[in-house]
């Protein structure tokens, strides 16, 4: 099957615009000269993005019956807010320098200070002000979600389906931490991270936000919709985003290459690496993944470890098994016609092979 | 006059059971025994405390008309939750060792991580949970809010106000590390930090809020009242915690002792003391704050400075005019009798010197 982009495209032009709509609204208290640095920084950061949480909510309202909505387009667009804040949080709590190709949001704030001269550290000052911007954003995210026009009835039924998404998320991020800490590489745990820190947030709840929101309620068929199709799309989509951020092309993912090896997580690739490593390769992973220093060539002996083990292999097989299961229950839901293709379409470019 | 505890003591038992309810409803995800540790540290961060905010919120509804009602005592007590949050999300972006007497979150996590023998740095360990329990509070804040229990009606003219409150204090936070970082020590730029990172938030949002959700409506005497109560009380708050930061007794303030100096804060008091300063005094104010290593010899410098320079009295000077000021608008207003009396001692509580 091809990666179509055709139903992220269709979404694209009216979440950018709701973007646009809801920063114009926090614009004026940001006229302020030393305010107005966070309102285009969000901007910036809010600019890139494959819109890819906002496709599944609104193609999840398409498929329960709901129609073309700018309220809805706004209540879906919140999710990149979402999204940025976590990415800017992210990069505090990983010390990484780049995101999207560009310097990421601690580091900017760093260098304006450092090249305006100013007291204290450069980098502390640069961590505080992403904190302050990723908490900016986070807060944003719920108020455009609130005011976005849909009415009050739908909601009021999602709002809890949105809660216990941000929980999640925030859980999740721990779990990611925590599971990196203690070093340990088991297949259910590496599982529980991919779902929890991102697949969850980025298709099973969007999809189950847009779902319910149509149908203002939740009845046994969405659920079974978001789990069986949405969660597996999740997971073989954090597989996917596993295997760019150690194979992946710096241009595409935005980031150096073998960042996330260098950054030690503990992800699908490396618990089925350490399973079949003789001693030699358990040994490369363990003196090598999570090295500050780690250089190209420690990066080219991780990957053939992961490779020469078969990891790639199996986690490939993985992503493909989740897909054909999650197309199979997608196939079987009572939803809109043109939804359904959509959400196929969108299922295959959010696990596919980037070329 | 006395400082009075009474309307603070009056509202805390309502807040306690309602912040108990709250997070018993969150206690289910967090069986799970990984992420247990998440939400005992945020119970422990909660169970201190003056309950300031949720005060000034509570008798903002009874002065208005409200009565006892479980739902405005949630809604009240969510803003324990914001204030938790921003106290954690501070001591990362300060590098504050110590909160209330105890370690700060991240030195907590970051011993966890140091005693646990886990993968790499303990510190960074410790700010990222830290940052990621901090959002979990900023939005449980937000959840708490909305299913407090009260009318969607009245929750609906006030959520403008909240969600104001947040990017507001975000704003406000930042302006706070931009006035540490630039070293500038202006009376605008300190009664500025002093109004938007702690003054409104502390006071004069949740006092609207209050009054809004009783009165469902946002007539011109409520914003007077908080425009020239609320705000003039939340400035001589914030104007009381700096000299509290410079000359309280640590075993009251929870914070070793100068530890606004040796970060550098940019407080009226700096400001004031610059103003009158001769060359020498000016020297030791710029050889000696914002020093990480500032030792107690040179705290005593520093607070030499303050009072010779009669900052210290200039601002003490400053707390009884906004203090005065605010009670003669409180008298004016159209409000409920015993909430009247209550907000004059809750505004002498707020501001009063503590021994």
């Amino acid at each position: 099957m091809t990666p179509s982009a055709a139903p992220l495209d269709h979404v694209r032009p009216g979440v950018d615009r709701s973007i646009r709509v809801f920063l114009d609204r926090q614009r004026p208290l940001f006229d302020d000269p030393q305010l107005a640095v966070l309102l285009s920084t969000a901007e910036d950061f809010l600019s890139g993005g494959k819109r890819l949480r906002p496709a599944f909510c609104y193609w999840g309202w398409r498929a329960a019956g709901g129609g073309e909505e700018s309220g809805l387009l706004m209540a879906a667009a919140s999710l990149e807010l979402l999204q940025a804040s976590a990415l800017i949080h992210d990069d505090v709590m990983d010390a990484s320098d780049v995101r999207r190709g560009m310097p990421s949001a601690h580091r900017r704030f760093e260098r304006v200070h450092a090249e305006s001269g100013w007291h204290g550290s450069a980098e502390q000052f640069g961590e505080g002000v992403a904190v302050l911007l990723g908490n900016l954003l986070l807060v944003w995210s719920g108020e455009m979600w609130r005011t976005s026009g849909l009415p009050a009835e739908a909601l009021a039924v999602a709002q809890p389906v949105h809660d216990h998404m941000l929980t999640e998320l925030m859980c999740g991020q721990y779990l990611d931490l925590l599971e990196q800490a203690q070093g340990e590489s088991t297949f259910d745990g590496a599982l529980r991270v991919a779902l929890y820190k991102s697949g969850k947030y980025t298709v099973e709840q969007p999809l189950r936000l847009g779902l319910v929101l149509a149908a203002r309620g939740r009845p046994a068929w969405i659920d079974r919709l978001c789990e069986q199709y949405g969660r597996q799309i999740g997971i073989a989509f954090q597989l996917r985003d596993d295997i760019l951020g150690v194979f992946g092309d710096p241009a595409e993912t935005g980031k150096p290459a073998g960042d996330d090896l260098r950054e030690g997580k503990r992800t699908m690739l490396i618990a089925r690496a350490l399973a079949e490593a003789s001693d030699a390769q358990a040994e490369a992973v363990r003196s090598l993944l999570g090295a500050p220093d780690l250089d190209e060539a420690g990066v080219e002996r991780l990957r053939s470890v992961i490779e020469d083990t078969g990891a790639l292999a199996a986690c490939e097989g993985m992503i493909k098994s989740y897909l054909d299961d999650a197309l199979h229950t997608l196939d079987q839901a009572p939803i809109d016609e043109t939804a359904r293709t959509a959400l196929a379409a969108l299922a295959v470019a959010a696990t596919a092979r980037r070329t």
